[in-house]
């Protein structure tokens, strides 16, 4: 079980209506590898840091499994920086500062001891990025899982659609599948986007959920209802992570085994938004999650024989 | 099995991004009994309607096993009418016209041929109303469920709040659990609701699905992604038909059943916005019923074994 995951290492600061974090780690690729270490080892890493980035943070990752031999490092220059505010809904935010720093001139550069991985997760990134990564494989892999944001469907468009065309499994949320496919209904929304190349669509809903769709099958998966979301900054990578984590560790891409993985990636996510940044992510153990999972088989489990 | 419905039966003009309808036939007891009249004969309806109330549709509801006696006919007066338009998202609407016209001064009287009954669903009307039902049985029932809505918070919450401390189940949306509690997180909202007298807690979250919460116990049924929501109007009611109508034909009121008449509810509302009105559900079969049912098992269901 061989896992590449490219994506940003960066510097967050977060506000929501119950505190406010310092500076602290994030990043899609920092999530994504702490919560898809769990199910598959080494995994893969691809992205930049600046001088700036605490070793600690690389030695806790490279302690968990993660290889960081596609990680740069530009020792004089600083890490991407990310500042945001929630609002009360926790499902939407501000973004108060972004500074691209190393991320502004990244070119990514595949090790040679990466190639022949057989799964690959490309986390939020500029499009032209992600291209790049898909290129450099000399075989490609058994499965490609994109994850996008609005904000390139504003700014890159063009690039966006061809990264689009190259991946199996895209994964956005209910209001980027609108603005992508200019569909209201999410079914509708999803059908059109699964004609631009993917041929699996997560949407990620947040406290709704998360729908899969391929063909005419149709997958929900709901959220877990938390007495409290402190910070869900990194939800969905870390939903992204356990997802490909799963798919990785199982080696099955069937629609049956995605609906099991999206499961593996909704319980990752509900522990996640529990503390700030990556902090629940780095303490909760095997047994952990697999009592969530458990709670995630209660919480949609019903006797159709009463019918 | 025996359920009295007490509720509106009314006219609805509605306009939708989609289409706009001229005066038809609505109201919560309508679309309640014309729901749960498919699992559970005879539905004892209480009402009220003007001499404007089209004596087909009555016909109909007898035809179909709805027992009007307690439904009183006010000759020289005018039904209830509601008018209203929904956003794009189908999950808001703006009242357009209100004309209360019988049901202002409108006082039920429950037939003695009803005492007895086993089950009581009680759909949103005025919550004086619907206190009046339950002290005029002689015997309470198994399960007392009630529907209700932000405007009896807003204008006779004193009133509701008598009522909410007579009934079993309660019924509302997310905004209106938020508004009930004071809680923004639903897990709190609905610790706090259930402090108010219900033991059951029904939250309707629209096309994000539905939650029962009872005492530490949480399900999670998902609403089925349709390609065209085409009319939202009476969907509550039909899903609440649902729900007791299952409850009454199998007279067990555990949790466990719950969960599964929460299933029936989203299948019967998932009929219920495919077109105007209550025009769907007099077409549907108990096949088509039952069919609709295994595509909420596909829905939700994956295989645990996986992980």
């Amino acid at each position: 079980m061989s896992l590449i995951v490219v994506g940003s290492m960066a510097f967050d600061a977060i506000e929501t209506p119950f505190g406010k974090s310092d500076k602290i780690v994030g990043g899609a690729a920092t999530y994504i590898a702490w919560s898809a270490s769990n199910f598959c080892k080494p995994v893969k890493q691809i992205s930049v840091v600046g001088g700036d980035f605490p070793d600690a943070q690389l030695k806790a990752l490279t302690a968990r499994g993660v290889d960081l031999e596609g990680v740069q490092i530009k020792k004089n220059e600083k890490s991407f920086f990310w500042s945001g505010k929630y609002h009360l809904d926790m499902n939407t935010r501000d973004t108060l500062e972004t500074q691209l720093n190393v991320l502004a001139d990244f070119q990514p550069v595949v090790p040679d001891s990466y190639q022949g991985a057989e799964f690959l997760m490309l986390g939020n990134l500029l499009p032209a990025v992600q291209l790049s990564v898909i290129k450099q494989l000399k075989q490609r892999p058994k499965l490609i899982v994109l994850d996008t944001m609005n904000f390139w469907m504003d700014t890159a468009m063009e690039d966006l659609q061809k990264v689009l065309r190259e991946v199996d499994v895209l994964l956005v949320n209910d209001s980027e599948a609108r603005q992508l496919s200019g569909e209201f209904s999410m079914v509708k929304a999803a059908n059109k986007i699964m004609k631009m190349g993917p041929k699996y669509l997560i949407i990620k809903k947040g406290e709704h959920g998360a729908l899969l769709f391929h063909e005419n099958l149709v997958f929900f998966a709901p959220a877990l209802p938390l007495e409290d979301v402190f910070d869900p900054t990194g939800a969905g990578d870390t939903f992204a992570g356990g997802f490909i984590g799963h798919i990785a560790k199982t080696k099955d891409v069937s629609f049956e085994n995605m609906k099991t993985a999206i499961i593996v990636g909704s319980a990752m996510a509900s522990f996640c938004v529990e503390k700030f940044g990556t902090e629940r992510l780095t303490e909760i153990t095997k047994e952990d999650i697999a009592e969530r999972i458990q709670e995630f088989v209660q919480l949609v489990n019903f006797d159709i024989a009463l019918v």
